[in-house]
This record gives structure tokens, C-alpha cells and sequence, in this order.
């Protein structure tokens, strides 16, 4: 859930008041608000809530009404993997201009036909009229018996992502530009796929000390993790996998922006203890045809620090990507 | 979360799409789409969403920011209580136009007032720009061991109602009118009480058969009971208690209108089999200071009859309270 609130400053106030609110079901709760998601009862019941906003996460001209629902259900369903949690089921609310038409119908089946990819059911809805934007809100419920955390990072620890990052980026800045973006970037924002089966199996060897999925850009994930785990994140620009559609569209550093601020690649960042990524990395690849890439290092101290290809270190700031900025800029 | 559905042939599409989707993880889920919320694992984890769209469901110029979190809260609160489940925490999305101000810790300080009342927690928000309307999602999270449904109302049950009917519709005419609502009517409206701790002890007295709120208005959700059970109901006009503020402020029959027609009472109805809710009424009344009041029974066939004043008895529409109209009117 922790997407929507975003790293900006402009929410550190919600935050602090989501945080400072009494937890009075405390023996209910496992995991409470500030992860993403929350964890409730004996069963590890996995919850997160997930808004999609028109104008401000999608635009109506750049997707279909399938791919809105399908990106918004993607979404909620990358935070269950993010805790490595087993998808169950999604709830739905919508509120959309014309509630009766084949638009609501056509993003309902963008929602069912996510569902059904990750083996989940649809568990209830709410449909109402909207004056304004489309809104899209899904609540994904998942089940864990013992949840990653953003919490379990130690100095030592290394930190790997799953897949190649700055494909969603690369087309939003071609359809800001009045461009067409390319297919593979276009697929990288509209179709994102969870990375649900790849987190559970990575949960399942051990050795994974914290996981989260990026939604924010690698920068902005990188520093929930350093904040949570009281640790410092070195991460290695060489060693960031630019996704082919970032990379040919823009230079070499330009394709590193985009996977370090660009959002919404819904990828996993997780921590490991040493060696245990590259005993993982071969079985991983073969097994779900997706890269496992070692990115940096977990170290004392505080912060996300950038390795650039010169060697120097530099802090990276944590304003990571916004996604109130879509409109105005 | 059917409110949000409502009875309106506008959403029929919807709701059968709803229902026919695959349900793919039968065994867990122990209530699907269609009753007041789902049930889900052995630990009966009961979940609900409640989405309340500015311009649809109330306006800015009707309420305060923190009774609008309030009110969000309690309608999905009120789901809880409808299927006898205990309220253990909420999660909020809200989407608004100006996030970083006021508006929005004050909205949010509704939400955690009402999930104080009934000692929820709060799990988790998002919070985004809105382009357009203020837009709070709430989702409702509860637990019960034995669930009460919509189907359980067999003929030969008799219908009751808790506490009394039309005062938030009182409120809206009052508005729609350029008028200033009576006080009651207008905390009716912006402050409703969900009937957490009366489902509670009603349903753990035995003898209730099907319950849901009243979200509807008492013909729609009458309408919901007879559908979901294959039963009819017929409820005596004279019978239904009217909210003083509905019966001052318009004649008997426009009263009985509010009650019939008006929305968003979020009080219970509930069916039980015959004797028991008379056996109950005067300890309920006096532990809870709410009325029980016997408004109707069950009877074989199907639809909502009213018996009017007069003895006759008519076929009532089940068109109920359409959010949908709100603006449009």
C-alpha cells in the first residue's frame, strides 16, 4: 500500500498520522501499516489497497480500459508478492463516468483477467458513478505464513532484483513527448506481470532477509528498505538491468534514470545474505525465464548510496518517483 | 459492499459479471460477491469496500472533512455489522485534490474516530492527487465465527428493524431544498452509527436467519433479503418507525417515503423465526438504548409487499435509493 503514499514529502504528514494511530487490535495484527501490506491473524491474511487514479497514475489515452483494470490489479498483486504472500482473491471499487457502459465491463475483465493469471478469485465490488476521473481502487488479499519484511536487511547482506527496470518509464516519457513508446515498453506499463511465483519460491529457499516490490523506482524502494532496516544501500549503477526499452530509446545514464526514478516496474528488490543470491540466481533464471541480478550491498550507517561507473560513491536522493507529478509536468 | 452496486438496473451488467467469474479459490473463501461482505479462511476474516465519491454520495458543501471520513468509515463499519462480524481494521484510500493539506489529515482524522468507536485499527491507506472529486475508499475488515447472510430468511420469520428510518434522507431533501437540515437529520446523515455490538449480541442470541444494513433504503434492501433467500416479504407501512426528523419534517406518507426509499440509515434488518425477536426486544432495547421494532414477515413467493394503512397490501418497486441520482436530481 505503501506505493500510493509515495517517498515525496508532501505525505510525510499522512504518514506520520497512519504510524501514530493506536494499533488496538495489536494481538490481530501482525504486520501493521508502513510494509506493503498488513498481516492479520493466525492465517497470515495478506491485505494491501491500491488506487489507480486517471490523470495521475494512467491516462485514458495511453491504455485500453482492460489494460487500466489489468495495470491496477497487477499493481495490488505485486505488493501481496512483495511479502511473499499466495494471492486469494481482490476486491474491486470503481468509479467511473458512466457506470452502465461496456467501459465499466471492459475494466472489470482487465481486473478478472489479472486475477485469474495469479490464481485469484474475485472476492466483491463496489461500482459507482464518477464526476470526475475513472478511479480504480483494488484490495488484493493473500495469505503468508511468514511474510518478508522491508524491516530485515543487515549490513553484509546483498541486495538483488528480479527482471530489468525503467521499461514503464521509457514509455510514459515517450507519451508525454508525443510519441508512440515501443511495443516492449508500452507492454512494460500496461501488462505488468507480479512477480507472485518468483517471490514465493525465493521466500521458500531462505536467506532473504527483506523484499519489496518497486513501484516507487529503484532510488526511492531502495531507500523504504534502508529507512525500515536501519541500514545503508550501496547500489552499483554498473550492475542495475536496464530493461532493452530504456536502454535504446535514451543514452546510458538516461536509461539509468529511468530505472532509478522511473516507477511502477513492479519488479522485486530483496536483501540476501551473502552468497545466497548466486546459489539462487541459475535455478531462478531456468526456472521463470526472468533475471535475478545482483545490484549492491547492504552496509552500516544510513541511506542509498550510488557506485557510478567511475567508482566514486555519491547519496542518492530518496525523492524516488512521484506520482503526483504526472500531470503537471 | 453491495450498497455501492445498488439495486439500479444500471448495474445488473456488473453484478452478474460479478458472479459469474471463476471462483477459484473455493475453499478458502467461505462467503463470495453478493452478500455484505466475504468471508474468507478458517478464521471467518470478513472483508468489505465501500468507495464514497464527492458529487455521488455527499458534497463537500453538506460536510465537514473529518465527518466525511467519518461517515465512509461507519458505511463500512455497518457492512461488518451486518454479517455479525467483529470490526478489526480498516484500510483507507483516499484520493483528493490538495493531499498535502489539511483536508486530507482531517479526513483521515474522521476515519480513525470511527474506528476508535468500535476499536478497529487502522491497517493501511494510500493516498493520491485527485484530478476532480474527493474520493474515500474504505475497506472494513472483520472476523466472525458464524456468519448471518442475506439467504437465510425462510417463510413463517418475521422482519425487524433497528432503531429508526429516514433521517439521512430527511437531511438530503433539506439540501436539495437550499434548506439547512434539522440537527438530528443532519447528524443522521453525516454521523451514522453502525450497529456493530447489536448484530453482535443479536446474533448470539440465535434465531436471526438473515441480516444486512440498510444502506439501500428499507424497499431496496427488503428487496435484497427476498432475493438472496427466495422468499417474499411483506412489511406494514404502519409499522415502520420513522425517524422523528423524517415525521417533522414532511407529512406521514412523505415520512414513510424517506424511510422506504432513503438511503444510507445503516441501520439493521434482519429476519428471525417467529417468537424470537419478541423474546429479545425489551433486553436489546435496554442494553443498547435502540429500538427493535417489528415491521413485517416473511412469506413464500418472492418480492417486497407493503401493506398499506388500509389493509391493502401492494407490490412495492425495488428500485430503492440510487446513489447514482444524487447529482442528477
Amino acid at each position: 500500500m505503501d506505493p500510493g503514499l509515495g517517498p515525496g514529502p508532501e505525505f510525510d504528514l499522512i504518514r506520520s498520522f497512519l504510524r501514530d494511530l493506536p494499533r488496538v487490535s495489536g494481538d490481530v495484527v501482525r504486520v501493521g501499516p508502513g510494509d506493503d501490506c498488513a498481516v492479520i491473524g493466525t492465517e497470515g491474511i495478506t491485505l494491501t489497497i491500491d488506487m489507480a487514479v486517471e490523470g495521475v497514475h494512467f491516462r485514458r489515452e495511453w491504455l485500453t480500459p482492460e489494460e487500466i483494470g489489468y495495470r491496477a490489479a497487477a499493481a495490488a498483486v505485486s505488493d501481496l508478492a512483495a511479502m511473499a504472500a499466495e494471492p486469494l482473491g481482490l476486491l474491486v471499487a470503481l468509479a467511473i463516468p458512466a457506470p452502465d457502459g461496456d467501459e465499466a465491463k471492459q475494466v472489470m475483465q482487465g481486473v478478472a483477467a489479472l486475477a485469474r493469471s495469479v490464481s485469484a478469485t474475485l472476492l466483491g465490488g463496489d461500482v459507482t458513478r464518477s464526476p470526475g476521473p475513472l478511479v480504480v481502487d483494488i484490495v488484493a488479499v493473500g495469505r503468508t505464513a511468514q511474510p518478508v519484511l522491508r524491516s530485515g536487511a543487515a549490513p553484509g547482506d546483498e541486495l538483488w532484483v528480479t527482471g530489468r527496470l525503467g521499461g514503464a518509464a521509457a514509455a510514459v516519457r515517450a507519451w508525454r513527448s508525443g510519441d508512440q513508446p515501443a511495443p516492449a515498453a508500452r507492454e512494460a506499463f500496461a501488462r505488468p506481470t507480479p512477480r507472485t511465483a518468483e517471490a514465493l519460491w525465493l521466500a521458500a529457499q531462505g536467506g532473504v532477509t527483506a523484499m519489496l516490490d518497486l513501484s516507487d523506482g529503484l532510488a526511492g524502494d531502495a531507500g523504504h528498505v534502508a529507512t525500515a532496516s536501519r541500514v545503508g544501500v550501496v547500489v552499483d549503477a554498473a550492475a542495475v538491468p536496464i530493461h532493452a526499452a530504456a536502454a535504446t530509446a535514451a543514452t546510458d545514464d538516461d536509461g539509468l534514470a529511468h530505472a532509478l526514478g522511473g516507477g511502477e516496474d513492479y519488479e522485486l528488490l530483496l536483501a540476501a545474505v551473502a552468497g545466497r543470491g548466486a546459489e539462487l540466481a541459475d535455478e531462478f533464471r531456468t526456472r521463470f525465464a526472468v533475471e535475478l541480478t545482483r545490484i549492491g550491498t547492504v552496509v552500516e550507517g544510513s541511506g542509498v548510496w550510488l557506485r557510478q561507473r567511475s567508482g566514486a560513491v555519491e547519496a542518492m536522493p530518496l525523492g524516488g518517483y512521484d506520482h503526483m507529478r504526472m500531470e503537471e509536468e
